[in-house]
């Protein structure tokens, strides 16, 4: 090392301990959520890495043989279940803690013995080549997740970087030692998932290949590149195809060492000897452009075979990300749930670009990044709410680079439309509205973006105007979805009204006055759904009348989707004032709201709904789900604005915590989890696309927040307790404010907030 | 225009009436080969064009519904049945004159009246989108085709640029004309053929879109970009899944005026109204690579709607590559049986790049083309024989750029080989030899190629040295492929051997005396499979034994692939004389020889060949095919050369003509007409690989033959006439020779040959 180099090292070493010397990580248990409907894997992963190498601990079918869904296929959304006794391998692409699924790309599995290329049943122990296994010998941590296979006596150990898993299995001493890759697996897997698949031996240690998929996303492309750290002796694969055709390949013996193996459904399997406590890793590196980007990918990225080095390095970088928040708790349990609400709101959206920028787009072109990052899984339905608002406070940059993802999303789209759900160079069209807009206004409206703020404004609006999206046609020209012509028409109509008030807000930034006026108007379209005659919203029809079978209770089939009247009939973020007086005043709406968290909801109103459970729900509030996650922060526009301090403490004490179950629902891509991080430092963003943030209850002792513009937000809380969860008084900067919001400028300041908490209400502190 | 333009332009026009005044495209009849199992197309193309746009007369499934193999698969190899009635639409992708089959990608057909998307049956008109039609209404010429489509009233005309296919359809006056794009109809078409098939309507006037497809090439993709002249009113699609999952896209209308249409089957359709005889034009551009890369290459290469203007200019590239050979004949009908058999030599193999040099390759990954044009569909186990090296006299750089073209395809191959059977980036592994030794070999014998030796030999001794291709392990260690072990075992021994003799011309070129002696050693292989106890070449077992069961005269499961011992055991043309003498002598070779020319085969020995059939029969001898395209040449090794003339002559005569039946067999990718060139002009390489050609009978007047080196070869003949077709002497430069050979050099330092012709033979004319 010579002298420049030394120095250099000697400021890294010095700033590396000067900037961090918390490890958080120790904080965070992957395994939440994975216990019921969470639906968050606990495998290893990055922080928005490309690659998420899980467990799967049941391979689901989503349509049994008489045709019929397959009612088990919800629970393996993200391919774990706690409670299963059975690992099946392990697989690179996971989304985490949605509520309808896909990927499962590339498992792995390491088994001994006579071969079994056949998975077999869970509930059958040695049927296939599954394994059991026991949470005793499970560890799951940020960027690391190791698990013995009891079946075999192998341990195996996960890591990864952005692009690639990086596998350890140590074996026993064997002459039948093999690896299986079963490219026929997959999540929410059906017949017709794979449209093709093709495995290319490039050398005895080296192969590449890819599957395409037919499923959420409706063209998926995932390429590969697999390394093993020693050569198989042999290796092949059994083809279940039941095509006639075969060509001439039919000449080989294409199951046995022959180096192209190719069909819809194949699984192979590699042959080797090991001696006892042998380790054999592989690098495993993805790439939505070619196996040319995979192995760029892998080479790249890992050029190396220290496993150790990567564990610590990709703990390291999930430090960094967590360390974003210095949050000190009452109880570790806390801390628990804190930091591993963090690190679940940094499992997606996630990098989708090779090394060189190059990515597959929409239109499915390659397409090479311009000055940003781009990024897929967009649950924007979900993410809207409070992940992108919390980006916008500790991941701006990031933020800006998905905005721009979702811009080239447009450029790409035949519709040109942002993304509704992007995944993987897909639209896979799930849920209602269009809040990519939401997630722009956001960030124009907190100045986290550098986008053009015409180009913006354009993609909005464009989006915004597809006559043929999902009611949107009968919306402009009705000022709200009839619900004879689209189904869901009420929180449809909701939905797009906020939504068109975020575009009036970048249109107002941009001083375009016209697309200001026209999506103001819009937004007022909420009014159009409100049936003052009963006081609710409710579905209209396309002659103008109210669709006369109505019941405000029921979630299915009256006019919203994964909701009723009760809850989602309060969704009107941007104009919440108007809709309180417009539903009969102040008081009136604060006494809903307590029959909203107070009076049980019957099972035959939520039977129908895969995404409401019992775990989250309290009285007809459905923390589970998003539609009513603002709903406890509503008092406070009320004369009762201490019923959100107690509400919120309720719900972040009762419906999460460090535990396998400690999410009450699908974990929604990370929205869940934002929902606990805001409410645990004390504020919510009540409506994204405004800089104002609603004041709650915080849960915590005190909290420093790292801003990218290298301040930090302070915010302390005075004789908080778990029966001091009502604000007394609120200081800012040393000032006591009266009002129950504070505004992004606040925290970007770099201000500090202090919460004096009391046991009983200050009534006095309203907005 | 100015001046300096003006002088330019009469400069060209200039050239243009110096170089070309003569139109060789009036000799063309595309039709030819049509009819039975010539399997050539008759629609438009460019010499050497990745577009073929021609008419499909049937759609065939390959399997019945009871899962048998449908027998009418073979007739429609290239889409087209003279006999039939009906044309289907006009799809841009065919194979010329294989004897297996894929492609017929992007079926567009124009129909009027109530929009039906079934194709419907041949046999019942009316029965479906399909038309009527008689020859009377059509047309096809080198680059031009068109039909009136007599169910519509529509007149059809096809042209094509060499990467766009240009389609004009006169439509009657009507408020419903329809042109549907059928992405179901392949050739060679069963249940899982495609894999994915993918429409964008970009705007009112432009679609895109791929499809991929399992066949004879395993993994194919095509990608287009298809382009209106006049905006549709509107569209939509049906789609045939079977698939229970759709995804979220559910909640669309998908098949009316969506502009994504995605499925593993469907058929899309384009409403227009029409005045009476408007014509509405199709652009229809292909790519390997992207539906980007189909965009450039429309925009590229057809960047405006004149059709007569490409229907000329192709015209002209054909004119272009006819006019390198100038002959006179006896009769017309000769002239257009010469000039249709040089159109069909130029019909593959086809380039394969987008216009930027970007392509697909066989690894999947996309290269781009570095100094060389990259080409695909070679059908090497024909072409080798004749085609290349026809093209190593006519079309040097293009036969370098194959060359190329098959030594990239050597680099991206998984097996480090060369192409078998390249297609549309796949190895479709069709016959067997590995011949693209023999090409590379020819070339470089004739200084026609500037690839580096070391790096072609290398290649070359790669693809030879594969121990898992078709019992090639077994040739090496055994000096023979045992008929037990690996079928058409005496075919493959003699087609390794002749292929190793070609890598040992190779190496002796490169200077590397090693692989030199072992690729001459193994290229006497042949010696191992004749079974001198018989006098035939035998299928030998594993153990050294014979097989038991022989029957020198069935073409089925004898040993020997569409061939039998009779003619496909004569095959070692790197050392006839010493096969001749193992044999028993010439005497008895040249009786042999007779045999086969005037033995009845039987039935029962060729049902099971659909590639023998009795059009291209004269005995025993199969000219159909071609594993005996030398035999003819024989004689010319034995004491009585002249019945090579006789028996040249009289195939000329009887198994090739102008006329729709004029291809005896299928045309092989061009084989069977360089077959005809060469022998029409009197000479034929028997041994590609040498610079030696074997004389036969001329049946030309006179021809003059345009090399790239500026020079052009002469060929005369004198007294030659449908009875004179035996040589009497023969002058090379004003010089008698005596030999019936002459050398590649004489051909390339311009020279002047003479035939004289006679009646009876000049028996002292011998080799």
């Amino acid at each position: 090392m010579n002298k420049v180099n030394f120095t250099y090292f000697l400021f890294f070493i010095t700033l590396s301990i000067f900037c961090q010397t918390k490890d958080f990580t120790q904080f965070v248990n992957p395994l939440v959520g994975t216990k019921n409907m969470g639906h968050t894997f606990p495998g290893a992963t990055t922080p928005f890495g490309m690659v998420q190498l899980s467990p799967e601990t049941n391979l689901q079918v989503m349509f049994t043989e008489d045709g019929k869904y397959n009612p088990d296929t919800y629970k393996y959304c993200a391919g774990y279940q706690y409670d299963d006794t059975t690992i099946f391998g392990f697989s690179h692409t996971h989304l985490s803690g949605t509520g309808h699924s896909d990927l499962g790309d590339f498992l792995v599995m390491p088994t001994t013995g006579t071969l079994n290329l056949e998975p077999g049943e869970a509930k059958q122990p040695k049927s296939g080549y599954h394994s059991q296994f026991s949470h005793k010998n499970e560890k799951a941590s940020a960027g690391y997740y190791s698990v013995l296979l009891d079946d075999y006596n192998i341990q195996a150990e996960l890591t990864a970087t952005d692009r690639v898993g990086f596998h350890q299995y140590a074996f026993p001493k064997t002459d039948e030692a093999h690896i299986i890759l079963d490219l026929v697996a997959n999540i929410y897997l059906h017949d017709d998932k794979n449209t093709w698949t093709f495995i290319r031996v490039e050398n005895d240690s080296l192969i590449t290949g890819y599957k395409q998929t037919n499923g959420w996303a409706r063209t998926k492309f995932v390429y590969f590149a697999m390394q093993f750290s020693k050569p198989f002796t042999s290796y092949g694969h059994k083809k279940y195809d039941k095509s006639k055709y075969n060509g001439f390949y039919r000449k080989f013996d294409e199951e046995h060492n022959f180096p192209e193996m190719a069909g819809k459904n194949i699984r192979a399997y590699f042959n080797f000897n090991t001696s006892e406590n042998e380790k054999i890793k592989i690098k495993f590196a993805l790439s939505s452009v070619s196996t040319e980007g995979a192995l760029l990918n892998l080479n790249t990225e890992l050029p190396h075979w220290d496993f150790e080095k990567v564990k610590n390095e990709t703990k390291e970088k999930w430090n960094k990300e967590l360390s974003k928040i210095d949050v000190e708790t009452e109880t570790l349990e806390q801390k628990e749930s804190f930091y591993t609400a963090m690190y679940h709101s940094m499992l997606s959206p996630i990098i989708y670009e090779d090394v060189d920028g190059k990515y597959r787009g929409l239109d499915q072109n390659i397409h090479t990044s311009n000055g940003f990052v781009n990024h897929t899984v967009f649950s924007l339905w979900d993410t809207y709410r409070a992940l992108h608002p919390l980006y916008n406070i500790i991941q701006p940059k990031r933020n800006n680079d998905m905005i721009k993802s979702m811009l080239a999303h447009h450029d790409q789209s035949v519709h040109k439309m942002l993304p509704i759900w992007s995944h993987y160079a897909n639209e896979n069209w799930c849920m209602v509205g269009y809040h990519a807009v939401s997630v722009i206004a956001d960030a124009v409206a907190k100045n986290t973006t550098d986008v053009d703020l015409n180009y913006a404004l354009k993609a909005a609006s464009n989006t915004a105007t597809v006559p043929y999206f999902d009611g949107l046609g009968y919306y402009m020209n009705l000022g709200y979805v009839p619900e004879d012509k689209s189904s869901s028409s009420v929180s449809k109509t909701l939905e797009y009204a906020y939504n068109d008030w975020c575009i009036a807000q970048i249109a107002q930034k941009a001083n375009n006055t016209d697309a200001y006026s026209t999506f103001l108007k819009r937004s007022k379209n909420y009014l159009n759904v409100y049936d003052q005659s009963i006081g609710y919203m409710r579905p209209k029809l396309a002659d103008g009348n109210w669709r006369k079978e109505f019941d405000p209770l029921n979630t299915h089939g009256q006019g919203f989707i994964e909701g009723n009247a009760w809850n989602y009939g309060l969704y009107v973020p941007h104009e919440v004032d108007k809709m309180i007086a417009m539903m009969g005043g102040k008081d009136s709406f604060s006494k809903h709201l307590d029959k909203i968290f107070t009076t049980p909801i019957e099972d035959k109103y939520i039977e129908h709904n895969e995404d409401i459970t019992r775990d989250g729900i309290i009285g007809n509030y459905v923390h589970g789900n998003e539609p009513g996650h603002h709903i406890p922060y509503l008092y406070n526009f009320t004369n009762e604005p201490w019923k959100t301090q107690s509400r919120v403490r309720m719900i972040v004490d009762t419906m999460y915590s460090n535990k396998e179950d400690g999410l009450c629902g699908n974990d929604d891509a990370g929205q869940m989890s934002a929902w606990y991080i805001f409410s645990t430092l004390g504020f919510y963003p009540v409506n994204p696309g405004s800089t104002k943030y609603s004041i709650g209850s915080p849960s915590i002792q005190s909290a420093i927040i790292l801003l990218e513009n290298g301040k930090k937000f302070t915010i302390k809380t005075v004789n908080q307790s778990s029966k001091n969860v009502y604000l007394s008084k609120i200081k800012l900067n040393g000032k006591s404010i009266s009002t129950l919001t504070i505004d992004h400028d606040d925290i970007e300041n770099g201000s500090e907030l202090i919460f004096y908490m009391g046991a009983k209400p200050n009534k006095k502190l309203t907005e």
